[in-house]
């Protein structure tokens, strides 16, 4: 089998116009040291993967979350769709392997530079995207980046409260209320205590230098206990 | 004939979710006027239209400028997709009557704000994908926005050299060749005169304080002549 057999079998797709995968995975510096084949690079093949993976994951972000604000998904966004995850997500399907380099860049380590790796990562979402169209993408966006977005990790970048309100929020006509049980300490070095009950139920307590941070730190007591169970 | 009516008929397509389009058409400020309602604003489907935005409008770039370099489609994606041409679309339908605006931002005049009207189109584009899908938004920008990138107002941004390649490329087999004919002038005020060769035929002659600059003009002598025939 060779490394494009390889390829589609590992991914789950095979492609009707195997050029567009093969360009996804052909960096410039393979292109420069291969005039004469006349090959293309993946440069615009990712710029229209980067377009289709904004959309994608704006889609499901939308549809999962569907009380989050528009400021909280667009964080969630940055945090998904930005060099580190999509490494990950390239690591997580073994893309590094297939990548056509030149020699220089081969040894200068470039097979694991992780702008490579998050380029080859976009512009296989273009080539797929080109190639069979939007719910392909998502199939494929469902195996290697929705499950990722399901554990919560990327909720790391929104804040607590809103953490908690869309946890809870699974459940109907729920109350989450904070609040302030008392302060302490002179005027420079203030204490807040808060608490978060949800539907009566006091979930957690936290403490901070202001009101806010002290409701944010009982937030965040809150959603690590639930993460547990 | 009510105002969604109107606007539908004007838009040319019927919601099948009414309160989707009502929604795009809200401001914040007018939902909290109208509390009771419990009405939702169009910023969560201004997220998801600013992505269904930037996808249609790359995907049409990556299909119609088969040569262009990842950096220009880039530059004429941020052109298309930004609040003065945005404002250019929602005029063009008229979307500044339909918005649902509270008595202080409409004494303000944020009727005809820039940024309210530019969050109003792509409000309207998220409800449009949400109710119709994507081909649905797509023929919608086959009225209101592909007819504009097609004049070429937009290649503004990419310079003229490449402007040039993207005309004369629809034929194929063409040849561009710059020839620098001569310089002049002291060291500290150097000009050079350039002129643009395709296919044999002198398309323009350029003048400039650099090579890279006389070539520039020789091309945007070229390209304002072709625009004109």
């Amino acid at each position: 089998m060779n490394n494009w057999d390889e390829l589609q079998e590992s991914v789950g797709f095979t492609f009707k116009d195997i050029t567009l995968l093969q360009t996804a995975f052909t960096h410039s510096s393979y292109v420069n040291e291969h005039r004469k084949e006349h090959l293309k690079d993946n440069e615009r093949l990712e710029f229209l993967g980067d377009a289709v993976l904004e959309l994608t994951v704006s889609d499901y972000l939308f549809k999962k979350y569907p009380d989050m604000a528009e400021g909280q998904m667009t964080k969630m966004r940055a945090a998904i769709v930005c060099e580190p995850s999509l490494v990950e997500f390239a690591d997580s399907v073994h893309f590094s392997k297939y990548v056509q380099l030149g020699k220089g860049e081969e040894k200068a380590g470039g097979r694991n530079r992780p702008a490579l790796l998050a380029d080859v990562f976009e512009a296989f979402i273009g080539a797929l995207y080109l190639d069979n169209g939007l719910a392909k993408v998502i199939q494929f966006l469902e195996r290697v980046v929705f499950p990722k977005i399901d554990t919560g990790v990327f909720m790391e970048t929104v804040d607590y409260k809103t953490q908690l309100q869309e946890i809870v929020q699974r459940d109907r006509d729920v109350l989450i209320q904070y609040d302030i049980l008392g302060e302490s300490g002179p005027a420079h070095s203030r204490a807040f205590e808060a608490q978060v009950v949800v539907n009566g139920q006091v979930l957690g307590k936290g403490t901070g230098r202001t009101k806010k941070q002290a409701e944010q730190n009982a937030a965040e007591f809150a959603v690590r206990q639930m993460m547990r169970n």
